[in-house]
């Protein structure tokens, strides 16, 4: 049994979707952000620092083993599951270089875009110009990216999951704010059809699932 | 043989020091960010996202492998060389979960903190104020951290390898900006002292390398 620490957001959403595509048993445990749980001594202590998703494997080789940031998680999984992360070394490599690309880039530069455009106390034109143009930088090198292959990294894999889930949040908003930079994303719309149409992509996604 | 590409910034030492950790030959192919070289059609061959550093090993398994992201490239030489990410699983989750933690949190918020403290064109305190204040939370985190064990992960891995460029450049400055937040390092000063008195991480910062 898997506990897997999350909210509904889309870093939350992604380790849901992957416990589902490799059918592992979990339970989900709802970490209250809006009240701060994450901030909660017991929390803490799954993720010292302090944000959701987080999991602990109890049935981990050698005994429970813990796990936090969705990065990590989504390649803790595969190398559990042997699924989602290719083997031959070109493939991994593409991979990972693609699941670090998400969480090192898309991951935070949609993060303070959308806290700029929808969120601060002050609207600052050089701050929302400065994400939203590289969040539409991203999005075109996507698009680009998707054009001469079905997935980020070949064939379908951890490094998709980890960017599905903050494209489907964000994709219209970006392209709306700069189309200029982002282009018209005909294949991250391809793209996003084919995984919204996975079985294991919509119950994650609903993250429709027993709650502890 | 590896060909590195890279420049004299945090992401870039990073990958020095591990090659030098580990031993392995390799060359550094300077890329010069400041004429925006990471933008020609040779380099976004090797990393689409036209981001240093970048790697492609000529003696890759099955042929030459193309890896970018610092994270992933990490990752990828600790599998070839078998050293700096622990084996068993509770110690291997905790080093992923740290160096994902630091390619995700205090690569983008540092560099968050520096473009609006120094960079950027116009002065916004609301702005500079909340990169500095998270910039600060994750310099306090890591001290507590480092307070319970002497590195990230327990062993020196890299996670360490990861942090420790982005940490020598930004701590004092992290510290001087929002004390009340930081506190005063003391574990992080004793960790900055032990890594950098490492052969290895002495060239790998200097990158005191043959340059293609």
């Amino acid at each position: 049994m898997i506990d897997l620490y999350t909210a509904r957001t889309p870093n939350g959403r992604k380790i849901a979707i992957m416990l589902e595509e490799c059918g592992l048993d979990y339970r989900s445990i709802m970490v209250d952000i809006g009240q701060g749980e994450q901030f909660s001594a017991a929390f803490n202590r799954v993720n010292p620092n302090a944000k959701i998703p987080a999991i602990v494997d109890h049935a981990g080789e050698g005994g429970p083993v813990t796990v936090f940031e969705s990065g990590a998680i989504l390649e803790y999984l595969a190398m559990k599951s042997g699924r989602f992360l290719p083997h031959g070394a070109q493939a991994r490599a593409a991979c990972m270089s693609w699941l670090f690309w998400q969480v090192a880039n898309i991951g935070p530069m949609f993060g303070q875009a959308n806290h700029f455009a929808n969120v601060a106390s002050e609207k600052l034109p050089y701050a929302i110009e400065r994400y939203s143009g590289e969040a539409a930088r991203l999005v075109a090198l996507t698009d680009r990216e998707l054009s001469t292959r079905e997935y980020l990294a070949g064939e379908y894999s951890i490094a998709d999951i980890a960017t599905y889930p903050w494209m489907k949040v964000a994709f219209d908003g970006v392209v709306k704010a700069r189309p200029e930079i982002a282009g018209k994303g005909t294949n991250i719309r391809r793209w996003l059809a084919d995984i919204g149409a996975r079985p294991a992509v919509a119950r994650g996604m609903a993250m429709d699932i027993e709650t502890a």
